[in-house]
């Protein structure tokens, strides 16, 4: 079959590896429908992170079940799934409590399982999945074409931007600020509004991402960063601030802007991949209240709620794609985002 | 009258000082009953914060009312009162969002207020509350002598340990771990029982101490540090760690011993005034999705709730008062804590 692997900085190369199989009775075999470009895999990409050997790469996809192992009970050959960017077993303690990302037999796209064996990358034709039962979430039936992209964020973006705001206590009548306009601040945006938070406030200069931000419930837009970003954010908000603030960047700036723009008492939550950051300012937030929560985020957890709220058309995070390509584009499909041409890629083998 | 003044590194003397007034509409004179030293007086007092010029130290009083300012009116002369360890106008929007410490006309014990007139210390005679209604609450009637000592930890120990809790989101069946077995650590073993918590681990090393954490309902005592500590709260919790861990020290070690002993996914709730401490590690935070909330604790917020609990004999956190001394004793007061012969210096002018 064929599989995307990153060779080096901006060397992305769709090529023939083996074909998977079931080799776990824990396993699945799927086969993509679609899958999609990460922002984190914008860091190997461009080179923050070194590539030292060629790698699979890929981790959000859906696609219909092949086979499965002999102990899967929960999917079955024909079924329509959704995998969550992380695999967990669902029958740990970390699982249990909600926290998939941490499971103890947890693996990822792209890395060998705990048993071993590689888990293929997600950008391909078809992929082993591991841990089938834990991490799979079948829909009801076979969806419609259309419902394709907002599917595929709950691989990842939507899960991620939900968590965000989850781990801000983002409720009834919040108000939030939310920093990084990219695929899962957006989605952080559409979750901050789907948890009724009364004012959100979008921080982007682009143009067309300002307009989704407002389509997903932005009630204000502030392209100003830095000081005049937290002075206008503050005047927007009551004169005092966010009372939670969604950091989906990973950047030491985004960290300041999250931080300085929430209120003291709120929360920050945050799902940005900490990227050379500096660590938190623990006199800040001790003198201020602010708190700090948030990570890798546990999709698998939010997966049936969001789902269910896909399904019956409340929420279409699919809008974050703006460009589709082919897997054999997969190139391209990496340069539309490295070069903002797109808010992110969707990927057709 | 007589007050304390910090000179310089354990140089603490008693003095006599010019005699308090109502100086402003806000204010209310108040004649001290019951004083005490915190843990964060010892910071100057070891010389680890500077002391450049005499200065009256002391945040922690209950007292009578002798004369309040015209425009105060929750309380009047000859009312029992108790202090918050921070003042503040309880009106503003920091105020009514229950973080008080934020105040935006707030003032400090022992410094100028937002007036630019000083606030006496706590360890004196008589002290000039600022800002009367926001920050003092009187008791119905006069309380009797044996509930002096756990009135005064309302001031301070008790509404910050609690605060660490709250912060830690400790409820009903939260496992617990507790860094730190001063005033403030046993408090937040007694708020974290009285919140429901399941298994509430306190960590101490000393006798007296972990005999108080038992009274104060600690299910286990580990008296390990580091490495062998972490195990140790491990293996007790579950095998995965605390649900919540309260640090209430304030050193780098005690925060890593916090963040290493909460399980995925749980929180840290912090109290203890950084001292010199780095900065949080936020790749650690990530990949565990620990989160880390607290801060000055805004006791005001929860004095009438942990009052209630007090009056009615529910808790009885004054038993952190090992030593009494007579105001004019207040050296020795510092020595006791400082040598760790005491868990609490109770003062009585």
């Amino acid at each position: 079959m064929k599989a995307t692997l990153i060779h080096g900085t901006r060397d992305i190369r769709l090529e023939e590896v083996p074909d998977p199989t079931v080799q776990l009775p824990t396993d699945a075999l799927v086969r993509v429908v679609a899958a999609c470009v990460c922002g984190s895999d914008l860091w190997p990409y461009r080179g923050v992170r070194p590539t030292t050997s060629p790698q699979r790469i890929g981790h959000e996809l859906i696609g219909v079940v092949e086979e499965v192992g002999s102990d899967v009970r929960t999917v079955k050959p024909g079924d329509f799934v959704i995998s969550p960017f992380a695999l967990s077993d669902g029958t740990c303690a970390h699982c249990r409590n909600g926290v998939q990302t941490s499971c103890e037999r947890g693996a990822w796209f792209g890395s060998e399982d705990s048993e071993g064996v590689l888990v293929d990358g997600g950008q391909g034709e078809y992929v082993r999945v591991a841990l089938a039962d834990g991490s799979l979430v079948a829909t009801p039936g076979m969806p419609d074409e259309s419902l394709i992209p907002s599917l595929l964020t709950l691989s990842d973006v939507m899960g991620t931007g939900h968590h965000a705001a989850v781990s801000a206590g983002v409720g009834k009548g919040s108000t939030v600020v939310v920093v990084g306009d990219g695929a899962v601040g957006l989605c952080a945006v559409l979750a901050a509004n789907r948890l009724g938070a009364e004012r959100v406030v979008a921080m982007s200069r682009h143009a067309d991402r300002q307009a989704l931000a407002r389509e997903f419930g932005a009630t204000d837009i502030v392209a100003e960063r830095g000081e005049e970003g937290v002075a206008r954010v503050t005047e927007l908000l009551g004169g005092i601030g966010a009372d939670a603030a969604l950091e989906c960047v990973g950047t030491k700036e985004s960290m300041a802007q999250a931080l300085a723009s929430t209120r003291p008492g709120g929360r920050v939550g945050y799902v940005g991949v900490p990227a050379g950051g500096p660590e938190l300012p623990i006199g800040q937030l001790f003198s201020t209240n602010v708190s700090v929560g948030g990570g890798v985020a546990p999709v698998r957890a939010y997966l049936p709620e969001l789902l269910d709220d896909v399904l019956s058309g409340a929420i279409d995070p699919g809008r974050v794609f703006d460009a589709t390509f082919p897997l054999d584009r997969v190139a391209d499909a990496y340069a539309a985002m490295d070069e903002r041409t797109a808010i992110k890629s969707l990927l057709r083998p």
